[in-house]
């Protein structure tokens, strides 16, 4: 398995808890949209640039593992993997760490495809400058 | 000061509370725009038919003031009540009431305004058709 | 397989829709959780009521699969099913329905356990409260 | 007038924009959130402190005023400034401004009070530990 990784700290928002005083679940989805963010900042390739290329990169499939609570003040720290695929998928896993208890509070993926910007049909193949910027990432491998 | 009125009742989300055990603040901007949604479905002038005239009605501002908690399990009443304007101005005022307590828990306003689709430029005087609506309706009228 | 279903529809809010002009993918969490809501509305068994008994009941895992696009102005119907388990888990799977197009949106489910309120712990098996209740519904069932 | 200062940047998440394409205006709401518990971060008065000593400080008003819209992949500074008061009551003023274009996105207010978090009961006078941390701040003074 080739992937390349990034970590982002969140700190968790009032808003972002629910009456049962923890993080609302759905709020995780968040946390995943902010790390692949990140990730793209990192590694050069982010959400816009991809959206200047003509493409979309719509979520089909998310899954979220919950472990442990998070409360407000406390640190969420995504640890992100995106998973290399011959295939036109971005996949992505997570994990969520709770920064002060060092627990894992939740782990999941999302998966991407690329759609057309202008038809909005989905792309069977990946797009050329995808292929360009895989090749030019320093991939982990795993046996 | 003439005016309409609608009424709408919004069961409270699990997922609008925080960890106070009440309905977030912010939520409340989301109650008035059902609030605002559920009023334009019943005099016939929703925002989608505004959008498909051409203009955009953003919101320029609101304001809300809090009387009392709402929570998990609870269901708000919302009353909103148009304020007929000479201005190219859509101001609407909301009275939340708590269901089961019949206690006030918030009132506000939001201040909404035309802008041009296309530019995306402010509208100095009331789209046509807007005249055309307010001259059908059978206006509330308060000395 | 035993099972329970209900039928809930959200028309969709402005606020929830991105700037892709779709519903935001994350808001999926929040309409089945207004679809598990209204299941326990109608079959007598509601997220207050488990409270009340002494138990908490927090999502451990939740899972979306998008098939097509919700958009402002238009409503989601969502088939929710409970699934009959041994095991003290409550798991529910979800049909979102675009009512206009009657395509399917998204699939998903959520899998929640019983945690004693007090002491936070995982219940191993169901509460004694669970099983009457259970007792008492129409199954349906397939073979 | 005296008052304190902070300013927090803010990239804005695709998750907080709406089908206009632009930053959904109750999403000020939690910008301004955070910029409070940044301020309270920087000045050693964060909410959770504040509950420690026995208070919760619930929001009582908020304003926002719209100038110009703010997108995805921009980001949003926010200056808040704390109104010393004489009465115990906790006001911030925020100017909303978008770094790339250095125009104000928006500006706003948040009130405050105390309540004494066992009884909920509002305080009418300010708690001894705000007059001390008052008494240790460095105002700015404005004639």
């Amino acid at each position: 398995m080739k992937y390349l990784t990034s970590t982002l700290e969140i700190p968790i928002r009032f808003s972002e808890t629910d009456a049962m005083g923890v993080v609302w679940h759905g709020n995780y989805l968040k946390f995943f949209e902010d790390a692949r963010e990140h990730f793209g900042k990192i590694y050069g390739l982010d959400n816009l640039k991809i959206h200047d290329k003509g493409f979309f990169i719509p979520i089909v499939h998310s899954e979220i593992n919950h472990k442990a609570s998070l409360h407000y003040g406390e640190i969420a720290v995504v640890h992100s993997k995106l998973i290399y695929k011959e295939s036109a998928k971005i996949i992505f896993e997570f994990e969520v760490i709770n920064k002060s208890t060092e627990q894992i509070a939740a782990t999941g993926s999302t998966t991407q495809v690329y759609l057309d910007a202008e038809t909005r049909l989905l792309e069977l193949t990946k797009p050329e400058f995808i292929i360009e910027w895989e090749n030019k990432q320093n991939w982990n491998d795993e046996k």
